[in-house]
């Protein structure tokens, strides 16, 4: 089939580590699938800042809209934490969210079943849970006008949150879509009783889910999602929601799971175009050890098979690679039980990579 | 002593069965302790959209401001949820917190150890938590401006979230204070790395910080926090934070103690000046038949007692009571295991009343 190419984007930390194995992973499948992929390095977050002055330099931009996806391990560090503004990786991650257009954060939460015990949920009560958020990635107070003033009471700080009826639309949509391919149940999570901004993404909503029939729809407040995912998580399929309401809900789904450390996501933009990374950061304290799981980055490369690639005996067959590592017993050292009989990153992927 | 004056809101739902047992507490403490109240009933919320034709009346706001403190039941319903804005419930609330300058909002998350098994969290995890939300109350985008505008991409809606450095000030210091009398630890939540009105905020704790050097600081990102609370919800003790993230993470930390029919909250004015309320809402679905637990509404009499009127020997008592109660197994149907067993929501009232 025709060659396709992929941005690397290592990052800090852990980053580089975890994406090795997965583009062993990669690999692996371009043998066995007959697929052909270009890999194209990019510097981006703490590590660009080191070498290139600036977290997000011009040339990965350049590669990363070369390529027909991007991977991306994960950015960020003590290291960096006191620069200023422009000198910090997550400016790095919001420059490339906008520049490449990725209004779009899936972030799937499923239970691992080996993990049941990790969470602090209790396992009746996470039984079944199996939803995906779908966060708005390049709009509202993320992105509105921020400044300083003088007021009357001193020094003020605004930020501005905006959004306008088409990125409403277009996530909405999107969501129902991926709704309609599920459990077929959509809760779009709001701020409607106070916000001008939730109002008006309630009016879309509710515009457009006619469109849907087949999709039950329920709108609830975001103080109320926030709790009923403590309540009743296996009840959720999909819940679509703004970027600042997605950046809470989507990790506190994602904890409940207890696997954060297993979790991908995807960060799409128009089209099929997409980035994909692991849910869990750059870990600084572990990094260089060997210590990392590659899992949620391996993991990252089946979904972006499957929604990029259209390759889904691939992504299909990376999830069960997974999963029958896992049910052999097989940990790194974050998910052991017994840390002396835990693997390394590269043997874990190793063991993947052998099992596709 | 001296007289004091008491606001009574008992509002929508099963606000009147809740406050009819709060008061009957107040009473009881009359005698034993040789207090004096007044109390002045008020209609806010729902019924007041009923019969005055707004939520907040102004005779009503006139009876709080004469007050000492308010004594609120619950508000709202799906009788006025598809009302217009100004004729809804909530409106009343926000309308309510800006006019009687209620810019703190507390409230603790205990746990009930008769209740502990109703959390959904492990009980080895929930084991020593106690925590208090301190939120900002009247800033922030629930108050900033907001409004429709015509943009490129169609309608627009815009939100605005302001904070100044006295606005930020006076919270912070109150949670210094607040985290002096418990176990002198502090976090403080914001998403520094993408607001201005979070820098501002880190700024000014960072800038407050040194005043209390007995208390232990930390700053935790809003999505992190949303994390750390499932994780690690003990290690908390007051966590400090602007009206919308205190929203969302103030109803998470309530949800995982298990105890949400119990948890009192108050909010906080200029001075000794609150209102206290519930943390549960108007749960029509019950309402006028007897089966509301009163518990919480009287534990927000016990936090009256306390913050408003420096009555601490009563408000043990009223604990104390109500931890008598609890111990000896009495329950409402809510918490009863064994429904048919349930009391009614004035037998609890009384037992609890008996036992002071
Ligand atoms: C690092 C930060 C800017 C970012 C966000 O808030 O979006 C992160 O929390 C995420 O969720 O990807
Ligand atoms: C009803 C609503 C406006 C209110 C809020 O968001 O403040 C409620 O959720 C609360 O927490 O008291």
């Amino acid at each position: 089939s025709e060659t396709k190419k992929i941005a690397v984007i290592s990052g800090d930390g852990i980053g580089p580590e975890v994406v090795a194995e997965a583009q062993k992973i990669i690999k692996v499948t371009e043998e066995v699938f007959g697929y052909s992929f270009t890999m194209e390095h990019a510097l981006f977050g703490g590590i660009a800042i080191d070498e290139k002055g600036t977290p997000l330099p011009e040339e990965t931009l350049q590669v990363c809209k070369s390529a027909d996806a991007v991977l991306l391990g994960a950015v960020g560090g003590p290291k960096w934490d006191n620069n200023s503004k422009e000198l910090r990786p997550e400016t790095g991650l919001l420059g490339i969210r906008k520049e490449l257009g990725l209004f779009s954060n899936l972030r799937p939460a499923v239970i691992f079943d080996c993990l049941k015990d990790a969470s602090t949920l209790k396992p009746e009560v996470l039984e079944g849970t199996d939803l995906m958020v779908v966060r708005e990635l390049t709009g509202g107070i993320y992105f509105g006008e921020k400044f300083r003033r003088e007021g009357a009471g001193g020094e003020e700080a605004v930020d501005t949150c905006v959004y306008n009826v088409s990125e409403v639309e277009r996530i909405v949509r999107q969501a129902f879509e991926i709704a309609g391919k599920r459990r077929k149940k959509l809760a779009s999570v709001d701020k409607a009783n106070v916000l001008e901004t939730s109002r008006l993404w309630r009016e879309t909503v509710n515009r457009i889910a006619p469109e849907y029939p087949d999709i039950e729809l329920e709108h609830v407040l975001v103080d109320n999602c926030a709790m009923q995912l403590l309540r009743r998580p296996s009840s959720f399929d999909v819940i679509v929601t703004e970027n600042m309401f997605g950046d809470i809900l989507s990790d506190e789904a994602a904890m409940l799971t207890g696997s954060i450390g297993m979790l991908a996501s995807a960060s799409m933009g128009e089209g099929s175009y997409g980035l994909y990374e692991p849910v869990h950061g750059s870990a600084p304290d572990i990094a260089g050890q060997g210590l990392a799981n590659p899992i949620a980055t391996i993991l990252s490369v089946a979904l972006m098979y499957r929604l990029t690639f259209g390759y889904a005996e691939a992504a299909d067959a990376i999830e069960r690679a997974v999963a029958e590592v896992l049910d052999a017993g097989h940990r790194t050292s974050d998910i052991a039980a017994d840390k002396s009989k835990a693997l390394s990153t590269t043997e874990m992927g190793d063991l993947i990579a052998k099992a596709i």
